[in-house]
Formats: structure tokens, C-alpha cells, sequence
């Protein structure tokens, strides 16, 4: 087996170890003569997997016993429906919430909100290209606002919150997608947290949602019945038949980051491996990355080297070193390295080998 | 590696050389070193896994090409929304559909059309509990009905339509979720099919539609983007991130299906195992299934055993002898042999010979 450096941000790398168990279990899980994907989900096989990997994930980030948690169909493209379709309270015509744009992937839930009531956009950095979160004395709140949502870890501009924002008696609503699970999350300061799994989860077509149970039971009209967290909820999200495939191997997932330490244990590899990269980008002239220091996301890095004309060698040269994914978000160009959880310091530091390396050669 | 006989009828067995392959592609895909779950969804390596599977889907089915394909979040009680949300036409307030209700699940796809629109019932066989389709003759179809929806094959029930409604220029709309992919199927006749992938297609948490291009473009206020046939399609099923491990799992069936030869001898296979446990349930008078003889599923074979008394004991004892997930559906108690394309011939004989033998025994 060979097995290269892959820092896409989505898909994501996931850790050799959950693979190679995942493939041990393919045809046979523990005997039983045929695959987890075989499986009905209401069997107790399948149930035993399914209530494992919840209790797993209760216990690595704490949850409180108030907060049910779903693995949903989809990712966050459905929550940024799914959101206000349950959580805007009042008469319908007058729906409000609140919503912190950062980047791409907030704009993306404002536009979506939008299409079922008022957003009030409480900060934005776009006039600094999305190279900063903006400060809680900065945050113009509504009155009327059902909600306030942010995206704490901006994956496409590399934007993270050093903060949780403060909302007074509003439920805070996070779209966690590409940081959930890097270090210790203090669940209680939320009223909803989101994350497709594709990033430190598992595989793409699963969503985990952490939700206040106060919060569940009013939707507005036209809601489908698949977005209604209260029937995923009591349904233990098997309302219909859930990705179960990608449920197994999320909790392999959270039975991996368990043997690692914890989320303690991954906060201090993470912080390792993100000071790595960015001290080398910051000492060497060839590389930039434009974000304020005390936002810069833990998981995602993007950089530009100083002549863009040399991006497409990069990437071919890393990609013939083993280190895939490197290129940046279609909408933004230049270079992005991400490196969640799956991936190594090993990896870290042969792309940091590779870039002095480049950088000589090219500088 | 040891192989059960699997009869569950979803999420469903898969062929065995499809969960071999699966695994040894596992953690290197082509020498790549990354995993198909680990690829990003725009890269070249997964969108030729992806446009693999769409051809070969295009061609198992012979699917004409002003018909969209579209590899979708969720299983079909998600499209039990998207269809009216998609489909309704005139105006809000005066939206409306005929649906025939044949089972279970057309009840569910109903309930969810009704929080949109007027159903209008065009037949039901409730009253003699499902154990029939109705004729043709029998359907009264409405003229204000944007659409007709129906089932063609009730998992549950285990009752299947022996012909293709008439529907004049309304778009007819098929859940083809237990049936797909067993035999040759004239998708012209159709102006959308579905079908959740955990029977026939592959893991759950994916959803393949048929649609014919000039169905999409018009939805209902309120349709989430992600529900948005058109979206999806404009996407190339890539609006957000698809369940790519999924696809790509549902591209290595298509391709085990074209190896097995096609829709025609998979038809060949099912039409022999079908007769094979029909006939033997009809000869024996130990064994009874309920429905008419023209109707009866060929993927879905529910049974009764003359002293009900004994059905824990005939679930224990067929397990035990590698026979799985023979239960009946909660909702209507008894036995249920879902004998889908990845169940061979010989779990089939299996089954029989276990059948016959129980019956001598307790009979």
C-alpha cells in the first residue's frame, strides 16, 4: 500500500488507520457474513454502531444531555435551508435572523436564509477581502433576530473566529463544517452546530447537528418533512433509511480521535502543525498568506507564492512528490493546504521540505 | 471471508465482487494513495468515477438523452418532496396531482405531496389490503393534475404493477426504488423516475433521478436549492459535494451489472428465482403469500407460515443457518425474502431447501 499526502479540503484525507479497518470489514463485519452497507438500519447490528458512534462523539466534545444530536442526509448546502426553516419564530412576513458574513460559505447560507426571510447582516469583512473575523464590539445585532449564525472556520479564505460571539438570549447557530472535532468545543455556548462530515468526519452525504432540544418543534409552512429536525430527532434520525455506511465510518472516525487523546490531544497536534506552516510561510519571502494573525484558520492555509506564473509548476511538482490538493478554491486561486485532523505533522513537514525546496529552486 | 445469504430488503446485499473491489481499492485507488472518499469531488480522478457511472447507467437502461441523470442527497422520501416541489404547475393555492396508492410507501409519498398540494387518489387498493395494483381501467385520473405518481414496486407489500400507466400528456412519476435495475424499463414512457439507492444501486444516502429535461426550471416558493432538479442538473449533481463514496460504489454495480449481461439476463435471473420461491411457497401448505398472482413483486417476496406462533422460531433457525433478515416489515408482521439482483440463484435454493425442511419439521 502506498499512501500519499492529501490535503484537499473537502473531501478530506481520513486517517490510514479508519481505512484499513473499514477494508478488514468490508465484506465481513464481526463475523456476521456481510458489510455494514448491507445492513438493515434497524437491526441490532446496525443500531449498536449507529448508538456507539453517538456516544462517542457525546463524550470527545462533551454534549450536554440537553443537546440531541443527528446524523442528517446531505451536508451544509441542506442546513443552510434547514436552519431557517426551523429555528425563525414569529408571524411568517416578519422572519429575521442574523448572520455574520466571513466568506464564501457564509454568503452562501445568507443567500439561502434570504429566500425565507430577513437576514440583518450583523458584521462582514468583505471590504478587506475576507482576511479577518470581525470583533464582538463589531457585531450590530437585531432586536428581532430568531437566530445568529457564523461560520467559525471559514474553509475557502482560511478565516477562523478566535472567539465565540456573544448573543445575549439569541440562539447561536454555527456552521462547523471544516473545524468541528480539532480541538475542545464548548457546546453550550450554542443553540445549533452543524458539519458536513467530509472534512474531519468521514465521508461526503452526511451531516452531524448538535441542537438544543428547546429549539426543536416549530418549523415554518413548506417545510419538508426531511428537514424537520424534530422528526429526525425523535426518529433517532432513522425517520428513513439514514447513510449508514457513512454513520459506520464516521464512528470509526470518533473511536480513532478517542485512541489519539481526545480533542485535547488533537488541539495541541493541530496548533503544532498550523504554527509549522505558517511560521515557514511568514519567514520565507516567496510565500504569503494574507489573513490577520489571530484569525488564521488552524485548518485550512491557503498561500500564494510571490509569481503566480509559477503556481501550475507547484502544483504539478508537489503532486509528483506525493502531496496532493494543494491547488486553492477555484474562486480564489493561488495555493491551500488543509490540514485536519487525518493530516499527519509528517505530512506537514514534507510540505514544508518541498516548499523551501521549491521556493530555492525557483526564488 | 465468509458470506451470509442476505435477504434484507434495504439497505440491501450487494455483489460480492463489488465489496472485493471496493476493498481493494480501499486506501489506494489506482495507485493514487488516497481513497475515492478522499478525493475531491471536482477533481479529474472522481469526476471520471462519476461520469463512468452515469454512462453506464445511461446504457444499462438505454435512458434517451433528453433525459437528465441526476446522483442526489437522501432517498426517496426526500423526493416525496421534491416531486411536488418540482413539478406542481398553475397556480399556489390550486396546485394538484394524482398519486395511485398501493402500499405503504405510496401513502408516505401522499402525505408529503398533501403539505403542497391537493392529491386527488386516483386509485387505491386498501381495501383489500395491498395484496393488488389496480387496472388501468380502474384509474380515475383528473384533468387539473400536474402529475401522476405511482409505485411500481411496494417493498413492504411485496405487490408490483404489471403494466406501465396511461397517462395521456401528464407526466407520469415513478418511486422505483425496489425495482430499478432488475429489468429492461422504457424510461420514455416516464417523466421522472426515482429511486433511493439502497436496494438495487448501492449504499443509502443516495438517490438516482431520471428526469426529462423539460420537466425542470419551475419549482414552488419555498423549494430549497438543494431540492432544485434543475440545480442539480445545471451542477452535474455537483452543486455542493455529492455523496462521492456512494457514487462511486453505485458506479462498480453498474459496471457488475453490464458484466452479468446487461438488463435482459438480469431479468432472466430475477424471472427464475421469482418462480422458483413463488412456486415452491404455492406448493407447499405451510407457506402463503397474499397477493394476486399478476402483481407479485419479483424483488419482494412476503410469505406467511401457517402457525404465526412459529415465525420466531423460523427467524432464529434461518439465521442460524446464514438465511438473514427474513423478518416481515414491522408495519405488516410475517416473513419477507427481498430477492434483489446482488441475491443469487443460490441463496435463493438455500432458502427453499431451509423452507422445505422447517415445513417437514414443524408443519
Amino acid at each position: 500500500m502506498s499512501r500519499a499526502f492529501n490535503f484537499c479540503a473537502g473531501p478530506a484525507a481520513l486517517p490510514t488507520a479508519v481505512l484499513e479497518r473499514a477494508r478488514e470489514e468490508m465484506t465481513d463485519w464481526h463475523g456476521k457474513g456481510l458489510s455494514v452497507m448491507e445492513m438493515s438500519h434497524r437491526s441490532k447490528e446496525f443500531v449498536s454502531v449507529a448508538e456507539k458512534a453517538e456516544q462517542d462523539l457525546r463524550e470527545l466534545l462533551a454534549i450536554p444531555a440537553n443537546y440531541k444530536v443527528l446524523f442528517m442526509q446531505g451536508g451544509a448546502s441542506s442546513q443552510f435551508a434547514m436552519v431557517p426553516m426551523n429555528l425563525f419564530r414569529g408571524e411568517p412576513g416578519g422572519y429575521q435572523a442574523d448572520y455574520i458574513n466571513t466568506g464564501q460559505w457564509s454568503k452562501k447560507a445568507i443567500a439561502e436564509a434570504r429566500r425565507y426571510g430577513d437576514v440583518n447582516v450583523a458584521a462582514t469583512t468583505e471590504a478587506d477581502h475576507f482576511t479577518s473575523a470581525p470583533a464582538q464590539s463589531e457585531l450590530n445585532l437585531s432586536d428581532g433576530a430568531s437566530y445568529v449564525h457564523y461560520t467559525p472556520n471559514e474553509t475557502i479564505g482560511g478565516v477562523a473566529f478566535d472567539y465565540i460571539p456573544e448573543t445575549g438570549d439569541k440562539p447561536l447557530v454555527a456552521d462547523f463544517s471544516s473545524s468541528i472535532l480539532s480541538e475542545p468545543l464548548d457546546v453550550s455556548k450554542y443553540g445549533l452546530i452543524y458539519a458536513g462530515a467530509q472534512k474531519n468526519i468521514g465521508p461526503a452525504g452526511l451531516c452531524v447537528v448538535i441542537v438544543r432540544d428547546d429549539l426543536l418543534g416549530q418549523t415554518i409552512a413548506g417545510t419538508p418533512t426531511m428537514f424537520d429536525y424534530k422528526v429526525a430527532a425523535d426518529a433517532a434520525s432513522m425517520y428513513n433509511t439514514p447513510p449508514t455506511y457513512s454513520w459506520y465510518l464516521a464512528g470509526l472516525v470518533f473511536e480513532w480521535l478517542k485512541e489519539q487523546g481526545g480533542l485535547s490531544a488533537m488541539a495541541e497536534i493541530n496548533g503544532r502543525k498550523a504554527a509549522k506552516l505558517y511560521g515557514f510561510i511568514d519567514g520565507n519571502d516567496f510565500y504569503a498568506n494574507p489573513v490577520a494573525v489571530n484569525n488564521r484558520s488552524k485548518m485550512n492555509v491557503p498561500f500564494t507564492l510571490a509569481d503566480a506564473g509559477l503556481d501550475k509548476t507547484f502544483l504539478a511538482e508537489s503532486e509528483a512528490a506525493g502531496l496532493l490538493n494543494l491547488a486553492g478554491h477555484r474562486s480564489v486561486g493561488g495555493m491551500r493546504a488543509s490540514i485536519y485532523n487525518a493530516v499527519s505533522e509528517d505530512a506537514v513537514d514534507a510540505l514544508i521540505a518541498f516548499m523551501a525546496d521549491f521556493a530555492q529552486r525557483h526564488g
